[in-house]
């Protein structure tokens, strides 16, 4: 299958939907709605969302429904970029080639635009559309726990933030990558699965899925921090090596990194096989995480 | 009844709730549990647990269920404090009379901190025990809009940061003080009574007694920021008029403020008449709202 074309056109039905589920820049207070549509439509792949619906759709969920979903899961990323991006924090001026949002609406803004973005993603979880009570309540318990401090993102990212500059040994790195977007990753095809009712062992197969991928990811976005411009990745590159993090690169090599993030994408297609023809996407997701350039 | 030996006791209990909500200091990732606990523990008056607590206890709401709302909603008010005192927004060094939480762990893990509350007060509403799944949605429907940027208080701290230093109207004011603190205090009673079953005359009632006790606690805010020294207040005294801030005394003169805060609490009093006796600490705790001095 063309997975460009197919990631093409699901961003673009993406993209309207968070533009319906986001307050106008003209409603009161305007700044605010500003600063997260600008983040929220500064680029990026969509690639949590477009999870979501891969995962969702090979079990025969509802397109809005994921939709929906997606969209919810991509706002607290979003969420997690502003905050990361902060001069506290990483301190990064560009994100996707284009000013960071506190670089064009300053840092008291921009701390806000994150928080209403984590705010807003609760709001679009509690009323999922053609779902029941439960399923609703267990996507918010699996999104907040995925996104909290206990091997959640905000743990993963407090690790991160306290390594650099020191020696990281494998197991730290793991808890890292595992914990600041392993597990948001992997609550995407969870999420995916459970909108579309899925049953235990199917959800323990995308379960699986998304937890191979999500590290094949972060392996795959240390590996182009090293070897793309910055003006290809449309963000500085070359810098976690300046500031020491710990990065697979770093620790294992160029080629072993290569190595072991194609065995992840391999595993995680393994796991999907029970689902025959309707995982392809899935599967041709896998696959481009490997070969992305960006 | 003895209102201050009440709301003493409650907020033992309220105390020993949250210390068991939260991740223990000793939990990997220390440092962000730290950092949430030193925010959440540096004192406060545990007023909107109170309130979440007296609401549903006189409709003979569950004790255990209330304090985990009670705590959920502190924990978020607390993350709001920790991104209001950052030094990009109101550059606090001193709340609850003890160093603001980026003055005790620098500003990366007090933008994290926050985040971490607001994660966790989801985490705890979706598990609240003795409700209905549909109860349970109600409730994180209400926290998650009256935190936001519409009507709420992300909007209304928005619009009280771009008003500073400018001519504020009557309009904008009322605006601002309904969103930035009236709506979450006005959730604490709703929320409290819904997690009571409260029937929608009851529901109402609790609305709107929320909203007069939750403007006039802000009126009374603004009163002692003139009148109260630093030390009394635990945090910097006189700020308001220093940064140019949009405040009822401000804008009506002391007299006036002070009379309208006791019209509200009156109003307030009012609305709970039909509870009878039960409601006997709602309305000793509209009068400690007006008659306090911290």
């Amino acid at each position: 299958m063309d997975i460009i074309a197919y990631m093409q056109e699901r961003r673009r039905e993406i993209d309207r939907n968070l533009d319906r589920l986001l307050p106008p820049e003209t409603q009161h207070p305007a700044t605010i709605h500003r600063a997260m549509r600008y983040s929220i439509f500064a680029g990026g792949k969509r690639l949590r969302p477009i999870l979501a619906l891969a995962a969702g759709e090979c079990l025969g969920g509802r397109r809005d429904t994921l939709l929906d979903l997606g969209s919810a899961i991509e706002m607290i990323h979003t969420y997690s970029l502003i905050h990361d991006d902060l001069p506290a924090l990483d301190n990064d001026d560009f994100r996707r080639g284009v000013p960071t949002c506190h670089r064009v609406f300053g840092e008291a803004m921009a701390i806000l635009a994150g928080d209403s973005l984590m705010t807003r993603c609760y709001q679009l979880l509690v009323d999922l559309p053609g779902l029941s009570d439960s399923v609703r309540l267990s996507i918010i318990r699996e999104v907040a726990a995925a996104t909290g401090t206990i091997d959640g993102m905000i743990g993963g990212q407090v690790v991160d933030l306290e390594s650099e500059g020191k020696d990281v040994d494998r197991t730290l790195l793991d808890y890292i990558h595992r914990s600041k977007t392993g597990a948001l990753l992997t609550v995407c095809t969870r999420c995916g699965g459970l909108a579309a009712g899925a049953a235990a062992p199917e959800l323990a197969a995308l379960t699986e899925y998304g937890r191979n991928v999500g590290l094949a990811f972060q392996i795959v976005d240390d590996i182009l921090d090293v070897t793309e411009t910055s003006e290809n990745l449309g963000k500085t590159a070359g810098k976690d090596e300046q500031v020491r993090k710990a990065t697979y690169p770093a620790l294992y090599g160029l080629d072993a990194s290569r190595k072991r993030a194609g065995e992840l994408v391999e595993r995680a297609i393994g796991e999907i096989g029970r689902f025959g023809e309707r995982a392809e996407p899935l599967r041709a997701l896998a696959r481009f995480i490997m070969d992305r350039s960006t």
